[in-house]
């Protein structure tokens, strides 16, 4: 493969594997070896569920704001805020009023968000 | 730890471990468990050097353009694209004559990245 082939764009919505997460919530999924892209867009104060899995994640609020669930606490977060939510935290993200933007990162990459499908995985 | 603690600003230049990767390229490294975040910020035509390391890389163009070096092929990159660089493929970024702002993600985390230092490692 040409290294040409692992560039990509946030704003391309014809890139990466598409996946709704819920009502609201979709992502554009962009497997790697040992780490996973999922680029999140939620519609103006829609909430994705509250779940956990044992892989590490980071988000960076690319676009928007919202209000961040994690561990029980809950704390706001606006454009280029990001965040570590360690495995096996239960998270969450409701977005603000005009709605947001997430790169999330998964490492490991998480098996289920390799094909197409609906809904969070928690496995 | 409360979760609190794991929320960053991109913008927040007290925030991370400081290193100086070379002339005109300094970063700020937040290590996690399986994956390790860094901002580095290039001067107008500044390059790091051309170097590899077994971990998987991401980076995502946040501000500025450059030209990309990748397993020899060099690629523009402006603001907004991403990339992923595999395991010991050799790679660097050259800014543009606006300079830039990447942000990287190593899976797994680099040893050599969670204490301060100069330099590009390659372990």
């Amino acid at each position: 493969m040409a290294q040409a082939d692992n560039f990509f764009q946030l704003a391309d919505e014809t890139q990466g594997i598409p996946r709704e997460l819920g009502p609201g919530v979709t992502t554009r999924v962009f497997p790697g070896d040992q780490a996973m892209l999922s680029i999140v867009t939620l519609e103006p104060h829609a909430a994705g569920a509250i779940h956990s899995h044992p892989e590490e994640q980071w988000g960076v609020m690319l676009e928007g704001s919202g209000i961040r669930t994690q561990g029980g606490e809950e704390i706001p977060v606006k454009k280029g805020d990001f965040w570590r939510s360690p495995g096996d935290v239960p998270h969450g993200l409701r977005a603000g009023p005009e709605g947001c933007r997430v790169l999330d990162v998964f490492a490991p990459p998480r098996a289920a968000y390799r094909v197409a499908g609906k809904g969070f995985a928690t496995g």
